[in-house]
């Protein structure tokens, strides 16, 4: 074998983390999944490589710069770069097969070639959830979505969060109130822009669009945000009855605040918010995007909305839905790179058994008791001094530590060793193994991010 | 938007499965999770492209045609096409980093642009479990690794299989015993088709590599099963003293196989087996194969071994180690299309809650409440006739469904209808969630798969 080694490395923007970094993605990960189990969701797992004529359908320009496309016998295909493309060709061809409302989650890993940067990923993972409906969808939907970002975020222990809520009717109604429905596309690029720039810019860039002075203003005061969602309802309430499409906007964007509410959520952590618009084209009535408190400038975590057409690219079928997306990979980054998830329970097991004799064979079934009991465990099977055996235990952050020497198996007890105090007694298994669940289930409930 | 539809197809080679498939899938995926976890393994999760220098460093013709590669901007990127690839990257990349014994699981799609016949895949799930010494690793690990997969094949209810061992150091002095050492691997390709064709042309093919008639006979003598693992270690003390590798593989084996016992593994469920030889060049201890007793046609259905360099490739340092690995997506194919997995629990939700009035607020308290009690629950929010909605519940399997209405709301009970049995009657929230959660726990009790 020749000894030219070669440079194990990693392409750059791929996530790959250190086992205690991955542990507690998962541990997010998994929250995701619990939450979105028990709303009812199922499990969607569609390929990473589709055919490019199917995963193009849609896309134009930028995306199709940013794509992973290539040929293989006869086959031209791409790795996805969304979730929501998969699920349009999934629910297309599954028409028949499917019932609806159809609810599915997918946590996937989705590909993008972008110009690598610190923060930015070409592989990462997206969380999605989406309800479709056959024909219609009650806009009840449009309110559970909000409530299970609620449920997830606040499990995490990340609660001081705002889900901002607007609907796309209510802008377009606006701006056909206003006689601007040609200019609405210039007009939300460039509102869009009045947390950066002010309102006096804005206002500045809104006449270079030929835009009356009066009606800037009116547009600036409309999407200007309120100290509370009745006040948002009252200013809503100014323009009703001028236009059928804004009078339905705000009388769904009523069912779906006032619904919010009934599952449970808080008030702080929701906001009508008239200034956000999402900008994919799609999106025609609910649009969600949520952000820090405390971090603005990180701008949105979990974004989406209601859509009337998910699959017109594939069939006829008129399909509406409602969904939205967390950037999963980006969202972990941010966490850590703050040290909101340093406090997290990384330990790969709960406990590792030292055996300090030759005999495995008590060990080997005291690993077995302890694991049939739910207890993860180790047997450190590498010898060496007591010391370095302990080392290893302190490195992996593994809180227990069980001696088995002549002694204990004369006894038929255990010695075991809390890694964090330091403490160290005899006792029959049964005891350890309790002290042992007792305290992993306090790391367990225990919220995975906390903020400083 | 034009009326022209793109078929909404999946490339074939995909497994990409229904709703209620699905759902049996990931409750497989997640025993081998519970059962990794349990005994001390880290999740790992590698990018899914990696460089082509570092993903081929040790492939070569056969490998290098099967795989997706492709370039992008400055970089010539390759779809990982097995997780031992990048394991070794991973640990030679991050060796100052790591704890040894590194004991990870992965579970990921590869990918492989095999033909395409059916129940062959292109992109498809392994699940590896590995654990990496750092110079040394004892052979007590052997012996966990079987043990694991003799749990997890017994949660899952697939108990009838043998998990077959060899030691390939045992194989390599055997041949040196015999001086045919240069034919090794000619003989282990033979030999390996005696279940196929029979002991009798075996010989006849061994003879024309020129091997002695006697010889041929010893060969075939020795990797003839035998009745139980004690007659096999009669069969191999036969050879003792002659050759110190062969000594040092018996040794070995019976270590493993001692240990096997004492982590609680029935004999039946573990066999020596001195024909399993394993094809890849780089096992040189313990090697294994797992059958299905029912099913000797499928081959194994989980493969491993022993390896003295996981990264000689990028590394110096020597990494000895052990894993094994489940090809999942073919496993699950095979179980699927014997309908061994047809009575499993795949409703979405465990309860569908019915309102039969306009007003929500109390459907969508009443969800909220039985979520919190990890009770999954759907509200039906499309409206319509009754009919269609209870068989919206039966077509989804969905166990349970509750009715609310005028009566129920001034009750404060509600109806809970059985969907299995039709039975329905008024019931207080509490009352009617102990059913459910019984009902539930029994599903989840039950062994997903049922052979037949």
């Amino acid at each position: 074998m020749s000894n030219e080694k070669i440079v194990p490395k990693t392409l750059s923007g791929m996530m790959e983390l250190l086992p205690k970094e991955q542990l507690k993605f998962e541990q997010i990960k998994s929250t995701l999944e619990e939450v979105y189990r028990l709303y009812g969701f199922l499990p969607l797992d569609t390929p990473v490589l589709e055919a490019s004529s199917v995963l193009l359908a849609k896309a134009g320009g930028e995306t199709e710069k940013q794509i992973y496309r290539f040929a293989k016998g006869d086959n031209d295909m791409t790795m996805r770069f969304d979730l929501t493309v998969p699920l349009a060709k999934y629910v297309a061809k599954n028409a028949g097969e499917l019932s609806f409302p159809f609810r599915r989650y997918q946590i996937g890993k989705v590909y993008r070639g972008e110009r690598a940067q610190k923060g930015r990923f070409r592989e990462f993972y997206q969380a999605d959830i989406d309800i479709i409906g056959d024909g219609k969808l009650s806009v009840l939907n449009d309110a559970e979505i909000p409530s299970m970002i609620y449920d997830i975020f606040t499990r995490l222990g990340l609660d001081d969060f705002t889900i901002r809520i607007n609907n796309r009717k209510i802008l377009n109604g606006f701006y056909e109130i206003l006689s601007l429905s040609d200019k609405s596309q210039d007009i939300m690029r460039t509102v869009d822009k009045i947390e950066k720039i002010g309102k006096e810019k804005v206002i500045a860039e809104l006449q270079l669009l030929e835009i009356e002075k009066e009606d800037c203003e009116k547009i600036t005061d409309f999407i200007a945000s309120t100290s509370n969602n009745s006040e948002a309802f009252d200013k809503l309430d100014m323009y009703l009855g001028k236009n059928e499409q804004y009078d339905l906007g705000v009388s769904e964007l009523k069912t779906v605040i006032e619904s919010i509410a009934m599952f449970g959520v808080p008030e702080k952590n929701y906001r009508v918010d008239l200034s956000i618009a999402r900008g994919l084209d799609y999106y025609t009535g609910t649009v969600y995007e949520t952000t820090f408190n405390r971090h603005p400038e990180i701008g949105s975590i979990c974004s989406g909305g209601r859509y009337d057409e998910l699959a017109s690219f594939y069939t006829d079928r008129h399909l509406p839905g409602v969904g939205i997306s967390i950037g999963l990979t980006r969202l972990f980054y941010i966490l850590s790179e703050m040290n909101y998830i340093d406090e997290a329970y990384v330990a790969p097991c709960d406990v590792m058994i030292l055996p300090m004799i030759e005999d495995t064979s008590y060990i080997i079934g005291l690993s077995a008791k302890l694991r049939r009991m739910g207890i993860k465990t180790q047997i450190s099977t590498e010898g060496g001094k007591m010391k370095s055996r302990l080392n290893y235990a302190n490195r992996l952050g593994i809180p227990f530590v069980i001696f088995v020497g002549e002694d204990e198996i004369a006894s038929g007890n255990i010695t075991l060793k809390n890694m964090e105090s330091g403490a160290q007694a005899q006792f029959e298994v049964d005891k350890a193994a309790e002290q042992i669940i007792t305290y992993v289930n306090g790391k367990k409930a225990a919220k995975i991010i906390n903020l400083k």
